[in-house]
């Protein structure tokens, strides 16, 4: 199945115990279309300034990911300057600057108006439900919201959630929204607001699927060094929706491996800086971490 | 195998957004010893006062537990009393009196002397130690301590350590005693203190086992009320360590059943207060929230 992203692509400057990296190409559109890309054919939308080059257009189209959906205007790029401190969970950002981003009015494609799959990376909730409205022939809609939205845009969120079907969100975004600290609880909660899909990222604790019909649980690929956790929400989600789309199956024992990749990306994405380890894969390398995520929770009855 | 546990048995009074309980029969040991008794023969070392009555002495035979080791003293039985918050995940202690266990010097009876599987609960590393050396026959040592004794008894703990095969220890302790954020770093560190096998507790995340051939994640089980926290962690413990004496079994596919095994029996505690859930149980039960756990994991390659 085609996958349409929405989001933000950024030019990101992050300090790690490991190290600093300036003006790279990020943004939550960026991870998750790299991500997904490699399990299947991605289409991105999004919004870039005049300092975005062709070296930058080309990460995408090495990826085989179409850009007729990326927007190049008038102004700089959006900017975003973090750093993390040696526990490595949060981020704490030193400087947003929003430019072009400020103004994004989402225009899909003619061409992508046929989307089957999409996700709705974090962007505010009113143009998320814009766009869910221009793709009624969408079998499975993907949707991340956070905090800030959460707490300005709670009645608009609930709007757009309930036209969504899956919904990829933080442990504390889905205490926050919920109202409950309960995990359990908070699912079931969130699930009644719509996505009958809800996954719930627990960072260095890996990974929630709540459905209908069970609640699964992956772990975080234990790794020694985490370099740079930018973006492994989004590589997750990514991944999560690349292997959706690529098998049409969307079966509580599929959604299960779909987190898995979900989690094999993210746990890639955080051993290097940027998208540096993202681009650098192999389909065998795929392969063989997620034998490993068999391995590090399967025991015998 | 024959099952020692040697720890503290206590009187607490516990209050958390459910209830209140007052003068409850708990403690390491006894927690231990219950949740063990489900799978194997316990023998439990431990000191209690004048207070501690034919009743309290009843709840340990009638789960088949050997008291002999269970010595009676002048002064009143130890005492703690704590609450828990919102979030449930870190009890504030109001008020300890160790009262007898403030001397507490273990006597091993000699029929115990031959114990083949061994659990020193969280007291002095320095009593855990002497405790070991009375017992050279054992075949599996398992060890917990805390933050107290990584701060004031590092050296101690660290040759206590040195003795022992397996060690059940919580996240934050076992960063603090290995001097490492990381997870995979930090059991690194810590086996090569001496405890081939490490368990690292990470409350509602699960447990995580790491041994010379793999590393295992369990979830924790999702509850929709945890009710009293306390003594889940020396739940798991006595799960964990009965089902290996049980079995005989130190393979790295039975320490992960026996990982299951304690996440199982934590899981009950904390259903209800103090140790009411546990005394209630059933194998079926227990059985049956195995299965589960499988269920809540698994995926198919």
């Amino acid at each position: 199945m085609s996958l349409l992203v929405v989001g933000s692509v950024a030019f990101d400057h992050v300090r790690t115990p490991h190290g600093e990296a300036a003006e790279i190409l990020g943004g939550a559109a960026t991870y998750f279309s790299v991500a997904a890309s490699w399990f299947t054919p991605v289409r991105i939308v999004a919004v870039v300034g005049e300092d975005f080059g062709d070296q930058h257009l080309q990460v995408f189209r090495d990826r085989g990911i179409d850009t007729a959906g990326l927007e190049r205007t008038d102004g700089r790029t959006f900017r975003w300057r973090a750093e993390y401190t040696d526990d490595m969970n949060e981020a704490r950002t030193l400087e947003t600057q929003l430019n072009v981003f400020e103004t994004f009015a989402p225009k899909i494609p003619a061409a992508y108006l046929e989307s089957e799959c999409v996700f709705l990376a974090n962007i505010d909730p009113v143009l998320q439900l814009r766009v869910r409205q221009q793709l009624p022939k969408a079998q499975l809609v993907g949707l991340d919201s956070m905090n800030y939205w959460i707490t300005g845009k709670l009645d608009e969120l609930k709007k757009t959630l309930a036209t969504v079907h899956v919904l990829v969100i933080n442990e504390g975004e889905a205490q926050m929204l919920s109202g409950r600290s309960n995990l359990k609880q908070a699912a079931a909660v969130i699930r009644e607001l719509g996505p009958e899909i809800l996954v719930i990222k627990r960072g260095r604790y890996g990974a929630s699927l709540f459905t209908r019909d069970s609640i699964f649980f992956a772990p975080a690929y234990p790794l020694e060094t985490v370099r740079d956790p930018t973006g492994a929400g989004d590589t997750f989600a990514g991944g999560f929706m690349g292997h959706l789309a690529k098998t049409s199956d969307f079966s509580d024992g599929n959604l299960r491996r779909a987190v898995i990749c979900g989690s094999v990306m993210a746990s890639f994405a955080v051993e290097e800086f940027g998208l540096e380890r993202l681009l650098r894969l192999s389909a065998p390398e795929i392969t063989a971490r997620f034998r490993e995520f068999k391995n590090l929770t399967h025991f015998d009855v």
